[in-house]
């Protein structure tokens, strides 16, 4: 998988993609990732990026020709790349969407600055917009960190085993179960007697049964679509709350 | 505004803080950012900040003996920090989320790993926990700078008045509408001629119009909340899609 950049802001790259997970990915070469500035690519004396919007209005506008010619030198070696960028007028990221470009042969991610960028890079390239959530970052640089990151440790042989197992536990639509680990007690909080109990019949009951009360407390939006068992149904409707779906 | 970071990968926030807008806020004094590696207050030989999970399964879970010395610590100098841990299991993240934490006087942000954290921390300090979205990081990391991000530029004095005013036009809960800037033809394609026409009335109608046929298309959910006018549903409706709301 071939990941290019483009933004104003290379720097803010530096730790992101050079610790953890991502390092680990470039360093066996299941992944390359390319950052590329803009700026280089305009052409004036001021390598100028952006410029006012036409109609008036506060902020800036990334211009079309810089991110034009930056493309097109990227795609000739990623032309398979598909094309996104992170913008808070995109579709919003989730997991799916993550499956879905870790199956691409590359991808090439435009970081949107807030203000934006002249619409017509969206309709030359056909561009995906892609936003992280409802909320307004500086840039769009954090969110093509998220996206690099969410699609990397989807690439086979990027995680372990033990790792991939631990990610296919979101992947039934619940939010996960509470963690305990050594010591069984700390400041008299004790760990959950049935996790220490062997049984693992037991264990997976209630692991089950605490996604659910987490779920249905925090993100009820979730249980809608989560796949439910019996089981599920019979626990949801212990903790009071199963509306018979 | 005091902003404590506790991670096991410091290095990863090299760029990310030290570019752009935070970069700007901290060097005005108005951010204050300090990160802080959790495995420096494990106290064995090996450092050790954690550990196999109790009852059994895949990962690593962090210990809660390191991370309750570091959060001592860190409170200590920060004691009215909002202690938030960043972990999938969260609440999702959104702009009222960071509007309410930009209020604060000091945030102490724990970076989860996706395993998860010895859930006796939540107990002891009453950590809230967020999520940026619905889908999987290596760790609460990039969720982490994301949140510090998204607030920061919040604080008063911290974004210049054409930023701020920009960022205003997110606040009212639709997606933003095309930016076009110079040249008014590239490759074929013109801007608008209502945005080269002066006319700021027919501008700002265009734009909204644009607006709502975005948010329409890519986020209908937003519609439901957002603030309405008369001319919104007249727009909506000439849509083919008012739903008569």
């Amino acid at each position: 998988m071939k990941i290019d950049v483009l933004t104003l802001f290379p720097a803010m790259f530096t730790g992101p993609l050079t610790e953890s997970i991502i390092k680990r990915a470039v360093d066996k070469g299941l992944v390359e990732i390319s950052l590329h500035n803009i700026r280089d690519y305009a052409v004036d004396r001021h390598r100028t990026a952006d410029d006012t919007p036409y109609g008036g209005g506060a902020g800036m506008v990334m211009k079309v020709e810089p991110l034009t010619a930056c493309l097109e030198a990227v795609l000739e070696a990623n032309p398979r790349g598909r094309v996104i960028l992170t913008t808070p007028r995109g579709k919003q990221f989730n997991q799916g969407m993550a499956e879905e470009l870790a199956r691409e042969e590359g991808l090439v991610i435009i970081c949107g600055r807030y203000e934006g960028v002249d619409e017509r890079v969206r309709e030359l390239f056909g561009a995906d917009e892609i936003s992280l959530g409802d909320f307004v970052l500086t840039g769009g640089e954090i969110a093509a960190m998220a996206v690099t990151d969410a699609v990397t440790r989807l690439i086979p042989g990027v995680l372990g085993s033990a790792e991939s197992a631990a990610a296919d536990s979101f992947s039934d639509g619940l939010l996960e179960y509470p963690h305990y680990t050594r010591p069984p007690e700390f400041r008299g909080l004790s760990v959950p007697e049935v996790l220490l109990s062997g049984n693992h019949r037991e264990i997976d009951r209630w692991r089950r049964c605490q996604s659910l009360e987490r779920t249905l407390r925090e993100r009820p939006d979730l249980l809608a679509t989560a796949r439910l068992t019996d089981a599920d149904r019979r626990c949801l409707r212990e903790l009071g709350e199963d509306d018979g779906q």
